[in-house]
């Protein structure tokens, strides 16, 4: 199916963290793809990519990078698509990389989750999707409702723990 | 005309700057309002106001506040339209306010500018609308394309200096 | 019993510190209750729960967050109570939560302990309700007497090593 | 009238940023007291203010101080009354003043507000003393909805604006 | 007469911090242009402009950018050739600048120098392209002379002025 | 009279900070010398300098430096001499300046104050020498006994103030 | 023998870093005394510790705390003998406790070393007492020529090593 | 073969780090040294270093070093050599040794790579060196274009995987 959500990170070693960004595509039905695009090592096939992303179907970009964290706002400069960006804790804890992504300059934004956020960062997308498709926006409501049900049990296990606490 | 985007902030102070938001969504013929709506001063209206906020026709919601900014996650949490953030600098050069936007839980994206990014935020509510209306998304791909013009008769005119450096 | 102070926080996870909040109070014979609630996640649970508190007979609220952490600043603009709020260190050392909760915009106040500081939590809590209390503000000084008597002990022990030096 | 709530300050210079907490105070008709003293260079008198407050009457102290901020700490550390910390912006924006505050080793806490948060410490004292007294507690009832009366006219005010966007 | 030294910059703006750095040129007798490019307004032009430098006969770049600054690590991914990269100050005192040109990630450095840094960005060009032009060299080595000269001037007076305190 | 403490800048900019560490040092009756080194620019005359400090009877050197402020450290590296550091606030508010100067590796210590500290630069520069000299250990207890006899009298004059509120 | 130097720690947890500063103290044959005391836990031993140190014969205080360190800048307003504080990392990577110690107010001065750096704190120390102390000078030169003499073997043995580096 | 690249570091702990710029040196077949040499430890091996480099044939030299990170600073300050600086991690995750390399003042730059970036000052001593030699020109575009060959392989491994996501 072609993929309407394109996630790319700057290294093969991001996956981990942005495995969790697929997993929530995955689970909202929304079509997608991964690759790995590096805006300094490879230019030429980071511009290729932006340029026909909006061609070939993709509505929105995912993209994630550590450290000068480049790649979020390079395809930003590429495309009239919303891109969602995704600092990667590579060095400074993040920081770096949260400042290099949501730091644009007018003209020219890039909407930024939090450090390693790649979850939000999928439900994002598909809240973005969902302005123009009424059957995606019922499963992110579902979705939604889902962690709150999960929360709330947490919570009543949490409420019925007997601390048995040593003496002082 | 019925508003599509809501930008709401923290407090009236913050009007100078995120008219600039509202300036670029007049200029690509975005019906809009604006609101100051405190997330804990008036709580039930924000309440109100998020959970309302589809129902009445928004489709995408930005919201400024400064320090310890909780508006914008505030209102992610009470409904499923994208929220775009936007961090006023009031204390510590605009850091609180950043990761206290950026840094949300899984489950609940903000997707945030840059500090003080208003004008960012209304292009980026725009490329959201775009997605799914032909229209705008030419209006917008002209608003880009006119930043580029004034940018580069910026740089005509930068290149043509005749620099008279003093003798040292 | 009924409990007078209720600590909250926006996750499970979050129990392993907190549950020095809860054995401070356990200490000082504070009936207490402790919830997860999510600002985020459940705002519903979060509000009934904020609204109701003084009617329960609540006087004292710990709520501990981490990151963009709202729960705290969420929960004093829907009671007048005093809100204790405790950083959790879940990025950024911790840095972004203390952010979040600290600063607070003039009207809201938070009552901020350390990052991480669930033990001072539950002691200030004490020393709130000890203000109205005079048995509790007796256990209170017997408590601070004890953590002072732990401190001298453990200075005898330290100024009666004998140190043997590796000659170099 | 005795006084029950204490401020003092780390320094004369304190005292424009301080009388906003005086001036909740006055209007909540909580008798107060100010006082400058240094925890550095006086500290007898800090010593002795400390330790014969509670027997004066006080029973919350609000102390500010800026940079390497010790005063609300050693306060806290010679009495059992609930201290407030307030952060001065005098070097480094006032994150030196925040961090010399609020992290507290266990055992003694420090109720610590926003970075110049003088009002929200006179809030929040009176939180604390509203625990015993109905009628003060519903003077802090309507100090909150009077503030926020004043945000729901500001926005009212806000939402009338015509706006007259200068075309692009 | 050919430059062999370019210098950019991502905003017109930024010139009366760049113009230290032609400044420095203009004094060591070195050939350069001057240009504004903006790595995200104008991404063709940045593209067209970084792989025809070597070819025009550039042989060092110093870009300068402020913010989520790219522009010199977007170049440095599009030649072989040197670029010194100057961060400036727009926001967070520049350290998101600064932070954003630095973290480079590896294969694709960049010779950043500090903040606003344009002087510096001159002189280390200059002593690139002395390594094979021992006239340059001679020059630069004049050049340094010549600030110490400044300094040493500088000092003679202050160790003669003669200090006339008030008395305390 | 013989110089016993010596005040170094990097930069005569530096003077005006570093004119209050003179005065304290004036009011004592120590004698002092002032000089403008750049550890940068000036090398050999800081390696002559600092060599030749003890034996022209220098006993402590006050060193100040902004930005990456190398000269206190390498003064340190080149005499047996205490030396005592004060970071200059010339850009990212100090910080760059005393964190170059404070984290100083194993084996040649500088004994830090803080940013633009002066005055506590001649002070400390007076505790030292007096550890030898009973008349000047007298004089510093003198002016130590001055500084508290000034905050007490402002103290005095805060206490005395009747507050005149606007009622709200 | 009768300590000269006072080494204090707010915790007994302190003690593995702070053994370095006894180490060099015990090499140097200074006589010495190791304490815990806490500025917050038992400020009334603090206070008879500080008034009664130079009566006892101690000559410098070296004082170590983490996270809101008052210890050192405590006994600095108690004493006229200089402190030496050392900022212990205990959260926030140690920068809480840096700030807390080095940005002291005028007329308070604490001689601050580095994050962790109690072994420059004992050398410090030894540089103090040494002038007056031209025996101890005279160690202090030779224990400095040693550290040199390590320095320079360990850079021998690196300028002999022979690589062997795999063929990309 | 004669050394034209001469790499530094404070301390011999940071071999494992710099050993990635010996690699990078190595693979370009650029002849190069390496020693440890403290700018505080060992001044005047750094002085006669720095000195003598020039008259030696090295043409770039990289000097590494971490904490308050003089090393650098102060060899550039004692010759016109190009020098290309390392922040190393070793506390606050090297913030500390890139302020203190890269903000220097006016007159003396370090060319600065990222913390811990020592192949990205390889390489950028071979694009230095590469100005004047056209045949280590093309084997540092050789090197370039081999790591983009690399990256695009990983990115086409990347993706061909089939995920296979756990239902939720």
């Amino acid at each position: 199916m072609q993929a309407v959500v394109s996630i790319i990170m700057g290294s093969t070693s991001d996956l981990p963290v942005m495995e969790k960004a697929a997993q929530v595509l995955n689970d909202l039905k929304i079509p997608f793809e991964i690759n790995a695009l590096s805006a300094h090592r490879t230019p030429e096939a980071v511009e290729k990519f932006a340029k026909g992303a909006e061609e070939r179907g993709i509505k929105v970009i995912i993209a994630a990078a550590g450290m000068a964290a480049h790649l979020p706002g390079v395809i930003a400069s590429m495309t009239k698509l919303p891109i969602i960006g995704v600092p990667i804790k590579a060095s400074l804890d993040g920081l770096d990389a949260l400042l290099a992504i949501v730091q644009m300059p007018p003209g020219i934004p890039v909407a930024t989750v939090g450090i390693n956020g790649a979850q939000n960062a999928g439900i994002l997308a598909a809240q973005m999707l969902a302005l123009g498709d009424a059957d995606l926006a019922s499963r992110v409501a579902d979705f939604k409702e889902n962690l709150k049900t999960k929360i709330e049990k947490a919570n009543k296990e949490l409420s019925e723990i007997k601390y048995d606490f040593k003496t002082n």
